[in-house]
């Protein structure tokens, strides 16, 4: 263990350095974050290290859907109490349980895993698009509701996909604008989100 | 493993708890995290549970000041080159790294581990008064510089502190008030805090 003059701290330089990787988290907060789990009893550091190293092997990806389950396939997938005619095409796996908390929707989910952006080389290959073409082949899906972002990735996925399940027999709805434009679905409220379920339109 | 049929994914609900307990991190935010940590590699996980694991065996106090240090004593108390005979009193160990990184102190530090706060049972016998007594009669202390933050409990145990270094033979002098008034030590930014240094005052 090298230690500068200056009392600089390895161990915690490191884990400063990793937590300011975190979504919303800059050098400064994470240094207060690194400086609590030091202040507070080495319980709390263990039980987080405990489920930050078994996160990747409890959480896996559903097979059928694409989203986050600890069973595969996933509890939505194979609860046949739910409408197996109607798929929520989401963005991203986490959109599944902001989805779920508005208990607006009883249907099935399919996670793109991303968004159609030509500038970044994202791609229609790059997506699950082929896989959810046959969902709806084989499951003789009744309704697909395009449920992405309303950004301008979201908007040309959600007109690729239009083109693309035209001939399909289903319908393609989207989620009302009740969602601010340019916002984010992770951070609509519970009422805005079953607006937007209630007020889909048909493309 | 049960997970129930709304999808709740427990692993993720543990970590989602540990998260929020972290300093300006609310379940939202929290959430947030853990979904990132889930969609990045399975090493970075890895490396920040490692990290953690490890943090509470590598950094402990330093037996002379009560700092955070990798080896005992620490680099600031263990360094020659140091001003030995002015002591800088600072509330929490994270602050000595604030203080260093003004670069404008070059003497020792003595953590207190905390402030007087009547009101939430803290006296000075919670504080390492009794060890900053010692030191300052075993190290022939010049001065004292009592940096803690300018709040009520700051102001206290400064007043409590001066009173009872009064015949020390030590000056006891304190941060001048560039600090916002309310406001955080570990917040100000350089320049204020190097202000404050060259403008204590003699109590």
């Amino acid at each position: 263990m090298n230690q500068d003059r200056s009392g600089d701290l390895n161990a915690l330089d490191r884990l400063v350095a990793l937590l300011s990787k975190l979504p919303g988290v800059g050098k400064k907060s994470a240094g207060r974050m690194a400086y609590h789990i030091l202040d507070t009893s080495p319980g709390y550091a263990k039980d987080l290290a405990e489920e930050l190293a078994g996160l990747h092997q409890a959480i896996r990806h559903c097979s059928v859907c694409g989203g986050f389950t600890e069973s595969d396939p996933c509890p939505i997938c194979s609860d046949t109490g739910r409408d197996g005619s109607i798929i929520c095409v989401v963005e991203r796996a986490q959109d599944v349980r902001v989805i779920e908390e508005s208990r607006e929707f009883h249907g099935r989910f399919h996670v793109l895993g991303g968004l159609i952006a030509p500038l970044e080389g994202v791609g229609p290959e790059d997506l699950s698009i082929g896989k959810l073409l046959s969902r709806v082949r084989a499951e003789g899906t009744r309704e697909l509701i395009l449920a992405m972002n309303p950004t301008l990735e979201g908007d040309t996925t959600a007109l690729y996909l239009q083109k693309l399940l035209k001939d399909s027999g289903a319908d393609v709805t989207r989620l009302a604008s009740g969602l601010p434009v340019g916002g984010d679905l992770e951070y609509a409220d519970r009422l805005t989100l079953s607006r937007s379920f209630r007020g889909r339109v048909k493309l």
